[in-house]
């Protein structure tokens, strides 16, 4: 991020001093994660990602996403663990702030992801459900379907700001998704924000999936439809890219299965995930100074996806 | 820095594939710098900074400071080496920028460094006068004297925005700098920025003598007047450390030598070198808006750096 906590090596000495991970060898604040400050510290034992949280994460979420990690880690998923201190505390406080020391795990993320990178992530979307069934805890999803009226609400007229016709084109649909949101389909923990960048991939292989800071409980199968609208168009979501959509669903099929009602659902779901990103995307674009130095994020690169899964939705999902 | 330069997974595989680095293994965009865009790059052979040269960077400029960070290093300093591709070329480009792939060296930089961290750095830079006699290119210091009165002048008026009489102040006391300065003291190659984010420790050894892009031929005992009032301070310049500064000294006499005229000359190049750091941070301070995401400077740390000096200088600086 653009401004991130200031660490003095003397304080990092001192709390690492709790750790049985050896003496500090090098410190970067990275830039990397929009809501927390990062660093990636090496000591003599290995490297790690130490993380501050800053203000807008919710502190009574944390432990929910830290014990998430370390379980899902402990089912032996490639998600960073959580590092407890001397004490077994892996949740801390640095400067002020809440902060975890964190595995580092290798990998880039695509940015022109392949079909069997596609395969590769949709299979480890499916191991990740299969790994979170045995996890207990809970949240819930303030970014799902009853918040997403809400927000467009307090966007309000200056959606018409982005394009002319927005507004009521939004409005349109939170009326079709409020009507036709599936309720019987599973349950689960998801992740609910695995784009490209965060999943760390080494050739076709997964070897990270980080940034939990949205993990919630909801329908299981939206999990696959948010990862499918990241990942099988160009980023402004003017082309679908049907080799990479085939083999998301195939990798994730494989490793954990579709029943039909999920199945017939994705196209819907795949609506609805468009219409997070939608929204959650116009209200920091009208909330952002056109010339602040962070980069704001389009917000119709998620309408041009919501309308592709309304007009082809069935055909882009069809086996 | 808070924006940068964007390098794609696939980018930055394609540009590494010219080396004999090995596989991409992790990329991390990091916060330091604020001239360039810095990625810490790990391959399968180790670990390396990426560099790429934002517009603050004068081109022409490069070939000069990436032959000097590799002379050094050759010379065995702690400087971190460029990496030739296999035609031999440092200095790429990439994403349309000038590039270069350097040494990654472990360490960190002391907030509150003590009296044998400071005679670590003295020696340090002890060792960087003698290794620079060997290197033959030179590059003019345009933050030297003859900048100092331009660059007052340009900032004007608005210096008493920063406090009132901070412009009398400065001129008066660049009428004595001018009228002063020593003329027949030697020249050689300097650092011009040692501070000590711009060193890398581990303990008490210097494992990193980084950024050298205000490197410049000018006094040499200027760059001891530099690293001095950088080191031997509280960063706001109000409380003065005796032990910092008797071993630092100490530690470049031991590396390089002082001579009588060169120490005799040293209260005054202080004084110079708190005048170039209280002129740019002013600089700086009145061209960027207060509530811009970069952090202000304060420029008055090195005007109390300059009174002291100005003040205490002789004594500072006696046997």
């Amino acid at each position: 991020m653009a401004v991130y906590t200031h660490i003095s090596a003397e304080a990092l000495e001192r709390f690492l001093a709790d750790y049985d991970v050896g003496a500090l060898r090098s410190a970067k604040g990275i830039a990397e994660g929009v809501e927390n400050s990062n660093y990636l510290v090496e000591t003599e034992t290995g490297r790690f990602i130490l993380t501050l949280y800053e203000k807008r994460v919710d502190l009574a979420d944390l432990p929910f996403f830290l014990d998430l990690k370390a379980h899902l880690s402990n089912q032996g998923l490639p998600v960073p663990r959580p590092i407890p201190d001397r004490t077994g505390t892996a949740l801390r406080t640095l400067a002020g702030r809440p902060a975890c020391l964190i595995e580092f795990l290798p990998g880039v993320s695509p940015d022109t992801p392949n079909p069997a990178q596609c395969e590769a992530v949709g299979r480890a979307l499916g191991d990740l459900h299969r790994a979170a069934e045995t996890f207990t805890g809970s949240r819930p999803n303030d970014l799902g379907l009853s918040g997403w009226r809400p927000l467009a609400e307090r966007c309000g007229e200056s959606l018409e700001t982005i394009t002319p016709g927005l507004r009521a084109a939004i409005f349109a649909e939170l009326d079709i998704l409020e009507r036709d949101w599936p309720t019987g389909l599973e349950r689960s923990i998801i992740h609910a924000d695995l784009f490209p960048d965060n999943v760390l991939m080494l050739g076709d292989r997964v070897t990270g999936l980080i940034d939990f800071y949205f993990a919630c409980t909801d329908i299981r199968a939206y999990d696959l439809a948010i990862t499918h609208a990241s990942w099988v168009f160009d980023p402004d979501g003017a082309r679908f890219h049907p080799d990479r959509s085939a083999a998301l669903v195939k990798g994730y099929e494989a490793a954990h299965g579709l029943t039909p009602e999920e199945r017939a659902a994705l196209p819907l779901l795949a609506r609805g995930a468009s219409m997070r990103f939608l929204l959650t995307r116009a209200w920091d674009w009208l909330n952002t100074p056109a010339d602040a130095l962070v980069t704001r994020k389009d917000p119709l690169a998620f309408r041009r996806r919501l309308d592709f899964y309304r007009d082809h939705g069935a055909e882009a999902f069809a086996r």
